[in-house]
């Protein structure tokens, strides 16, 4: 099931259960204008009121009307995306561009096209890319993907009144539009317990940057799943998705002595477990007979490489297109569209780059 | 030595040598407005003779000026690329990211966004999309990849008066602005010169898809290059860019009897080679023991598959970025502008995966 925070999932129990700007603001002991001011990035609201807002907002699944923002002016019929070039990895992991594949693959037939901004790393370099786009409307709508910690940009975009639908899950209870598969804890939950029957019990984890909601997050599930097992702790390794950060996490993981290797490791993308599998047979450590590798993001490399590569799938391409069907939704409320693909929790894809333990 | 089809190169040699308009009309045996008409797309002109304009502003590297376009309203701040689903394998194949990559590093600084459209493979969605992008005047201009036989995009965006640079050479002697390093055969005769000091006699080469420009160029470079050395033809396959694709080639090439498979492999892109590579390891041909395989694009992949990949690098990056700065010459002849970075001619690029043959 596709968790929303949207009011579309309301509309589907009823209008008597639809939540409004009233039980907002009477959940967080506000009035309403102090609601409405929050929320369309006002002045004058103290931060601990703001955070109550947001919070009661979250909890309630509202979120503000969009019908003033939708009938604002001709539509420029192109939808945004701003990319910071650290965060980008456009050129050199191929997550993305399924994304955007997905995302086109719904806005093409609308005639909508995908805005792309690749920004520098100089700081405030993304927020003057949203306040272009808002000032200079240049889009209907932005898309946002790899939600931080302490996420700066929805109340940004609040504030520039432009249309957001973030992939992912937002930090906080921040009621920004998002798309996400329910049980996201599905596909790592899955994996461990792969390798487990498979007799690891040296099993390592390498994450994403530190900085990201799902790398938190799916750390913990690992955890937690070992834990549940009754298994001690595995080797954390902190990554950065890039193949030279994988090809640096395995030579760590694998200068160990061999009792203290880790005779799996799971990776927090494909691109660095594709690379992690090299390095290893580089370093005379053969996958899967030496050691086990599981990606995630089951890209179109995993099925060319060998041994083919048993990773986590999350169908990144219809997450685009859902990501796409709800800007749309945002921008027409009425509007008639066919039910977006439902979106299945994360699951294990086995092929070839596990096995057996080498060692107990 | 960077070709470009542009009036720059021709300013560089002094005001005297630059071509007009009325050069254009003389070498054609034609008037001035007609040969207008041609540029502007207007009717009224027969086919041979617009030809023959089209032959004599290419021979003479003639570009209507597009100051009229330049000063036309205000801009748009983005400009766009249209790609058909089936030629962009941007989900698959990073050199279009990559490419893509290079177009957005200079577009940033100037505040400008790429709008990427991918169009499906329907007839004319592509030229719908050319139509629109014009008509409501959502970009200052396109950049085409893909040169393809019989190109009928250059002759559409001069009637729809749309500023285009196009990344590759033009089919026939076309206006277009197009960027493209000089001595584009030395990355192919390089490939096949280590080929043959390696001891290699039997040398197949799968090619891109027939209709693209470069297909037929890089073959006949294979192929003259044989002939050159006074070695037998190789064995020729087409295919498609693809990992599916370069399997099935693989496995077509392999199934021949030992004495008359290739010793070596020549792939078109980086994708079909790394998909071959693994290919040739599941069906126990060993890369490169028994089989040298060779790609084109130096996509980062090939530093992290193993054994690493010998390819041709034509710095997709820079060439990215030569467009994107051909583009703003364009749109402001007058721009003072930092030189874009020079392409060199593709280069081979030497890691693992070629040896020597192992069969004479």
């Amino acid at each position: 099931m596709t968790e929303r925070n949207t009011k579309r999932s309301e509309r589907q129990r009823g209008p008597a259960a639809k939540p409004t700007i009233a039980d907002v603001a009477a959940l967080a002991g506000v009035s309403v204008s102090a609601v409405s001011k929050v929320v369309n990035g006002r002045s004058g609201i103290s931060a601990p009121t703001r955070q109550r807002v947001l919070e009661a907002a979250g909890k309630l699944r509202w979120s503000p009307s969009v019908t003033a923002v939708a009938l604002r002016g001709a539509r420029t019929r192109a939808i945004g995306m701003v990319a910071g070039r650290s965060s980008d990895l456009l050129a050199t992991d191929p997550h993305f561009s399924v994304l955007i594949s997905g995302i086109e693959r719904e806005l093409a037939p609308a005639d909508y096209g995908l805005l792309l901004h690749i920004v520098g790393e100089e700081p405030g370099a993304e927020e003057r890319a949203y306040r272009r786009l808002a000032e200079e409307r240049r889009v209907d709508g932005v898309i946002l993907t790899e939600s931080r910690i302490g996420d700066p940009r929805f109340e940004l975009l609040r504030q520039l009144r432009l249309p957001a639908v973030l992939v992912g899950v937002p930090w906080q209870a921040d009621p920004v539009v998002s798309v996400q598969a329910g049980g996201q804890e599905a596909g790592v939950r899955a994996a461990v317990r792969h390798l487990v029957e498979l007799g690891h019990r040296a099993i390592a984890y390498v994450s994403g940057p530190e900085d990201r909601v799902h790398t938190v997050f799916r750390r913990r599930v690992f955890e937690a799943t070992l834990a549940e097992l009754g298994l001690r702790p595995g080797r954390l390794v902190s990554s950065d998705f890039s193949a030279q950060g994988a090809v640096a996490a395995t030579e760590e993981l694998l200068a160990a002595p061999a009792e203290q290797r880790p005779t799996a490791v799971l990776f927090a993308n494909d691109t660095m477990a594709v690379a992690a599998m090299n390095a290893a047979r580089r370093l005379g450590v053969e996958v899967p007979r030496d050691l086990s590798v599981i990606g995630y993001d089951d890209l179109p490399l995993g099925e060319w490489v060998h041994p083919r590569l048993t990773t986590i799938g999350q169908d990144l391409f219809r997450v685009g297109q859902a990501a796409a069907a709800e800007m749309f939704r945002l921008l027409d409320p009425e509007r008639a569209v066919t039910e977006p693909p439902s979106l299945r929790p994360p699951e294990l894809v086995v092929r070839e780059s596990t096995g057996p333990a080498s060692r107990p």
